[in-house]
């Protein structure tokens, strides 16, 4: 019997026919995926199902002199997954990242995204997905502000002026039908500025620029946290405006006081489950904790100075109707996500497949028949 | 700054075409990942950096009708590595694997290899990597019988008749000058018989077929084992004969009086370090042992039986000179092996350098310039 191969390629380009610009489309497709992580249909690495990926992790020094060591953002990671419902797909996300790209005239990180058929393993498809990637970043907390926001908000802070930060706003903004106004923040004034730009162009919204953390964050109904892992941000509670909502997609660091008293909505409480046991695992903790988006709320959760994470809410949860999300207009509302192989599946699987019905992208064979079987 | 990213695909055919069949080609290539794994030039996944990979695990049971389940041999793995040397390059190699997949007319696993720019991330290749991981994993073994076997061996006996050790003694024989028999053992006569008939029309070597297992082990003086991890052999320590060479690329279980007076040769000392300390996070150590090739190996060293892993031998170690492999004609020797990203990206990197010199696979465009940086 012989079986035939083949999968479909598909460049940036490709991706940007197939719809991976279309924000709307994104958050719908998020939105669906977070109903099926709330379900439980889904699986990431691990025996614990929840592992976020695995990476080569370059050592701070080497007697190699070709080995790559750490630096700014240097890493490679591998994270692959299963998405139930009707994706019913598996894929592995890969990318290589490096500070040191933008000087070359490239992206900060570089990824592709494969599909695997669940039952044999043949790949359906290979694509480039750094707007994939950003795209389903940014529409994570799009879903967030679609469920959580209020809907009266006018000024949007975002708090990071880098890429990350523009698929969030493109999406956010899709949302928030009164939003007016946009407070960029970054300590380098001319990012602040390069966004704004970006932002009046693409977007359509105009704003002010400032390096006064304070400013910018007393001034956000909705803020978006996507700043460099480099430099975290650190957020006094009392500047922190009463029903803001605050869309923490990068890591930053607050007093405990607003920790324990806004609401915490997670993107999927079995992924934070899954960080700390890790944490404990590695024998570091507090080292652990210090290197994921979460870490500052674990603490507090270790210290029993918050819910812990079994009691907490997912999004997917309040998306169902299940748990509460906003409960009025006064309350300060925290949405927390640090990232999913889930969420590459799932949207690389709707734009592979918009692809396949549009003729879009380059078929390749893998075999006309194995050589060995 | 415009900046073209373009790489180059390879298929099933083209890696045949790049060499991927010069089993010593694959077996020197393997000798020289060997050497760097010895001297430390490699990273792999985790922050011991000799994590084997990162894998998709079926739950045993899912209330979703579409979720796969846990069948023999079912898994996907991304398995990403840095190589040094000459090579100096990151990779990931991504498969999936189901037993039921020959009732398809496709191989037990389906395997991709992406090579990747150490520095920028950037694609270089994607492959088909059936026959390439088949190539290095039989190429292993073919190291070791180049620097640990007799040479005056006549008897090779081959336990387990499936794709991997056709890949293993293809390599194997290329070692053995005065080979002239082998013995192929399988729990399936059918199998054997297959086994046999294929080994004298691609290698030319004759022999016999048998559902024995003492027979088999008792005639070998170079042994390789490759049986289904479903069904791990137990071969006594009496049928194994004086001076033999036995080759581990698949689990296999023994008395405790053969293990404690063989000499074990490891593929890398550090991998085997990693799997122990792997199995000590997980919470279940004897379920982690018996999941992996050094299992029983790793429980007489625990019990105190064996020497400790921090004083054996890799292979590496007896390829550069630095400590023993086979003393003598008479002793036995053991040689582990468990697969190695670096290995995949070592010979990916070869295969990937032939085809770009002799113009082989077929050029995609990434991106013509990246639409975000």
């Amino acid at each position: 019997m012989s079986h035939k191969t083949e999968f479909l390629y598909l460049s940036e380009q490709d991706t940007i026919k197939a719809g991976v610009l279309d924000a709307v489309k994104c958050i719908d497709n998020a939105e669906e995926v977070f109903t099926l992580l709330s379900k439980g249909d889904y699986l990431m690495g691990g025996s614990n199902h929840n592992s976020h990926g695995l990476g080569i992790v370059f050592p701070k020094e080497s007697p190699f002199p070709n080995m790559p060591v750490a630096g700014p953002d240097r890493r490679f990671v591998a994270m692959p997954a299963y998405l139930g419902g009707r994706f019913d797909v598996c894929g592995n996300k890969w990318y290589g990242s490096n500070a040191e790209n933008p000087k070359k005239g490239l992206p900060r990180s570089v990824l592709t995204v494969t599909l695997n058929d669940k039952d044999t393993g043949e790949p359906l498809s290979f694509m480039s997905a750094n707007l994939l990637s950003a795209a389903r970043t940014g529409a994570v907390p799009g879903v967030a502000a679609r469920h959580l926001a209020r809907k009266d908000s006018e000024v949007v802070t975002v708090l990071g002026c880098g890429q990350i930060n523009r698929s969030c706003l493109r999406s956010i903004l899709t949302q928030l039908p009164n939003a007016k106004k946009i407070v960029c923040y970054d300590i380098f004034e001319e990012a602040g500025k390069k966004f704004l730009g970006w932002a009046k162009e693409e977007l359509g919204i105009d704003g002010i620029v400032t390096t006064d953390l304070e400013e910018a964050v007393r001034a956000g109904e909705v803020i978006t946290v996507a700043a460099s892992r480099l430099k975290p941000l650190y957020i006094k509670d009392e500047w922190l405006q009463e029903g803001v909502t605050l869309l923490i997609t990068g890591p930053m660091q607050s007093d405990d006081s607003f920790w324990m008293n806004t609401k915490l909505i997670y993107d999927n409480v079995r992924l934070h489950e899954a960080y700390v046991q890790e944490a404990v695992e590695s024998g570091d903790k507090a080292a652990s904790y210090a290197s994921v988006i979460g870490g500052p709320i674990y603490t507090l959760i270790d210290d029993g100075k918050i819910r812990p994470l079994v009691e907490s809410t997912s999004i997917g949860e309040v998306i169902l109707g299940e748990k509460e999300g906003r409960a009025d207009s006064k309350e300060r509302v925290t949405f927390v996500a640090c990232g999913m192989a889930t969420f590459d599946v799932g949207l690389g699987y709707d734009l592979y497949q918009t692809a396949l019905k549009e003729g879009i992208g380059q078929k390749l064979v893998l075999w006309d028949d194995p050589y060995q079987k």
